[in-house]
């Protein structure tokens, strides 16, 4: 299978570069950035050195002949675009008969309206909202394999959907407000140059109280309310969130337990008990950590991801191997089946 | 006002040795540390090359000696030792007549039944439980400037306590459980040799779930039920929580301000308002700095502090200078009267 | 004296800013941003939060109106603005008989050919270069008190002085080429939004290699030829130099240390002999740590110092407290004369 | 191949865990510690979580049953133990006829007289120090490939020697003493626990100043006189050293570039040219970067690896590939050949 990879020069572009160089069934026949991109013409590697003698390649701008030599040479495009690109770029791309991975948050919620209160802007391909299949790999294995557009999801749902939708399918959650407290890792917000991502001003500190865009996102898809606050951390990968659950008062850490069978023959996904997941046992690594714990009726579950890996790029590879009707974890070294 | 300190070698007892030397009206007489300690003659600074040219002196061991030197020259003793340790030290140097400020556990709880629970040992002086002041500074000033036996708060209770107790006061809160996501640097896990505090090891990650011994020392000076969530962070200071707190239907963001007037007085409090309270805000600082933001009767409180200066060796100063009829903010540099 | 900062918004102007409002003897009438900034009419403390309560006042923008104020009501005026910028901005406040703190480069070279080569413009006030004082403080102490125009010394210039002077005028240099090893923390690239200094791409690194513009400002101080070495590390605030040098056969260990002994009694020196200085000693303080070590005639000299105090705005200080008549370390808290 | 790892609960130990695991031709049969170590009977994994789903199987105790295991089950036995312990561990595998790879200095320098100058120990097995082969894979392929015992190189030196061989092949150095600036993450330091590699603690900082043991290693390996001095600097993993060599008069950059061809179709070795090495180019990789810049018959290289990967983990598994009659680089993820 041949993919293009748009907006590689970013972090979770960079990221899929170096899974699909790695991938024995993929092809890498494009990197793209934007026409004004100050790092078109450059190889990759000179803006990732660690990625010398691993992933070879220019980043070509996206200019009309590039869209012209995708149209002919791929199979596959790979959005890691800013929101706003990727609603703009899928149409063209799914137009060219190409299948579409999109790893931004352009075709996750469900209305014109969800894109104006959180992305603050008027989505111009509304149609595609219903169309677009949300690649949650454990979860939507059937939806994905025969997608033509793939909404891949963002990182702090995919930690918290894994750790959540165990026990809300189990009926074990009451109707209370899940709270779930989040910290990233820095790679979350982007290479682009800012002040707040400066590495003298970064300090462990919630961001968008009450209205961040991956709210909504985890309530639909898990159909129950969430108060949900990002932090930014003190380093580069990794989310962890710890989650505040109320469940049914009588319920048992047996049936806790028994919920999260669900996941337990998932490749990617580490069911730890009562142990405690931490940034450092998923950094760099494709799996979801997940822990839990309960005292009555209130529950803690702790999960973690690397944000490029599970949290971005490895989920995106895990949606194309099953395009392909390849296992979900094909290509990540060392991984085996549950 | 002549002052020993017992554990200096500890991180806050080299902060407090510190913060002693720059003061204009205490002299610190005496600093030791126990009669085995590897650190025993050996020069503060050799330990903390940072104090070089600040602080002067050796640490000396607690021999019985030691104790007859200090019951001459010292007015009070500061206990930056381990609970155990305070517990039985305290008694001695009441008995000597001298004012001691514990900054350990041992003198915050009611009961030896709590000692139990939660310290993990039988208290050997339950009849102190009860005289020890607990030395919140800003709300218990005169109670701090006559007591004999000051119990220093906790560094997570320290930054809890002034962002709930304005809202408890004010009659806002439910009876909900109050959720407190606590993150802390890792000089507040001491400055023994463990693996857990390793360079390589440190990792965000929560602990203490459901049984922290800082949960019942916040709901016994709150008066409220809480369920509290530490986590280490890999910072070195600084305690950063983000606390969810169901307030009365109907309760305005004005209400909650005006709550929160009754701090506005206070030198070392900074309150925030809807701008959120960091680490980097706080750290090497005497502040507390507590920020909130209300939506529907959901409000989410941030409260910051360095666990070292305001959550410990920070609040034994101004407990100090209240016992010496000081303003408590006297000796921090800089800092002025509200 | 009343003073004024111009370019307040960056790390060594908030630095400086907050050691000026911490002066009993100084007061800050000013601080300044360019007229295109995106800081203007900010407080300070909405970009430094640490600063709430600290230091009080606006960023306003350099009008003519503001060089009108400046004129009535400073005594001197501190640039801690591009070298460039200074360059243009000094003779103004020169003009208005102000007393000008330079904490750029604009006025440390000799001749506008250096300036071509190592700073990339021509100068356009090359007759002041010869009137500009080096405000190496602790060598140039009579030269600063009367100076008009200081030329506050460079950060990696400042550490690798005092550790080397000593053995230059003692005599005990060889014609080698001294080798200078420097490592500095990320502040030192200034606080502008730059994917150099983003979190996640900081890592230790060589930069500037034979021609960074500290080399010459090194050799025309010390006299001596260097070859220096600049890299980037990944920690925020302080600087570290591992300093290579060949001494004259059969020079001792004693010599070495009697010509240390030059600086012995300076108040911001800290002389560590065979023990070694490192970032954490020197972080947020306004010392110089400097120890070495001798093996047959190779020595190796170690200083450290906190790049935005001693390297920067606390040298500044010393300058400011030179002009007044003060002893220089005035205004540091705890420091006491050697 | 039945590969044995003792001293498995170390950071170079897990590494070598990780790698055998993941590839193809080697089978990991079993993980010893001391008899005495805390870590015996403990999953790998439960000290590593990165490693849970990657690396099954618990960490032995290595009794005399345990060698009775592996003089049956095993072909090869890794030592990552301390350099005494290999030391007296190596005879006795040998003995049983086994493949040995060594990790530790324990077979590296020439004479019983280094070893109690800079080991601190009289060596048990002098006869063994002529046998062993340096591991130095990129120079020794043809020893390795036959070898019994294999001293792979310490970290330091294998960055240096890559770096350094090359011109020193060629002819260029001149007698001058090559000095090295090296500074390594904190697992160099290994996981016990110390308050040397405390979080609070580790602060960029120079060590063993003209007596660490790895100077007489590279001296012995590159036949040239050098000057090496160790740093600690705050990052987990890597190392990056900044070497000043002289070259004879009217050496030319192009000389400088034709000696490196030696490397230059060696798969982890990554020549840079003038491009500069970091730390981050080489975190988790297996290769060396080596990069330098000649100015007169001054030159400065730049040599990076990852400490545990080519410096320790990594170079030992080459060597294990050499003696299986495979390309060295074989199970390096995404390596190519040259």
């Amino acid at each position: 299978m041949n993919i293009v990879i748009v907006g590689a020069s970013g972090y979770s572009g960079a990221e899929l570069a170096k899974l699909i160089s790695l991938h024995d069934s993929l092809n890498l026949v494009g990197m793209y950035v934007s026409e004004n991109s100050l790092d078109k013409d450059k190889a990759l590697a000179s803006l990732y050195p660690e990625l010398n003698g691993l992933v070879d390649g220019i980043l070509s701008p996206l200019t009309q002949d590039a869209l012209n030599v995708i149209s002919q040479n791929a199979d596959a495009v790979c959005l890691c675009t800013e929101h706003s690109v990727s609603v703009e770029l899928a149409p063209k791309f799914l137009a060219m008969g190409k299948k579409v991975f999109d790893l931004s948050g352009g075709f996750r919620l469900s209305s014109n309206e969800d894109y104006e209160n959180y992305y603050g802007f008027k989505h111009t391909s509304p149609e595609l909202l219903e169309q677009a299949v949300y690649g949650l790999v454990e979860w939507q294995k059937e939806q994905i394999k025969n997608a033509q557009l793939v909404a891949v999801p963002g990182c702090y749902p995919t930690a918290a959907l894994n750790a959540l939708k165990p026990l809300k399918q189990a009926g074990l959650l009451t109707d209370d407000t899940v709270i779930i407290n989040a910290v990233s890792g820095v790679t979350g917000a982007g290479r682009k140059a800012n002040v707040a991502t400066h590495f003298c001003e970064v300090s462990l500190k919630p961001y968008g109280l009450f209205n961040h865009r991956h709210g909504p996102e985890i309530e639909k898809y898990l159909g129950h309310k969430v108060l949900f606050t990002p932090h930014l951390g003190n380093f580069k990968r990794g989310i962890l969130e710890t989650i505040y659950v109320k469940v049914k008062p009588g319920t048992t850490a047996k049936q806790i337990a028994a919920s999260y069978q669900v996941l337990a023959d998932e490749p990617l996904i580490r069911l730890l008990g009562d142990a405690i997941p931490s940034i450092k046992g998923v950094e760099n690594s494709p799996f979801v950590d997940i822990g839990w714990q309960l005292q009555g009726d209130q529950l803690i579950v702790i999960s973690a991801i690397d944000n490029l890996l599970k949290g971005a790029s490895g989920q995106a590879l895990q949606c194309i191997n099953l395009t392909l009707g390849l296992p979900a974890h094909t290509g990540f070294q060392g991984v085996k089946h549950g």
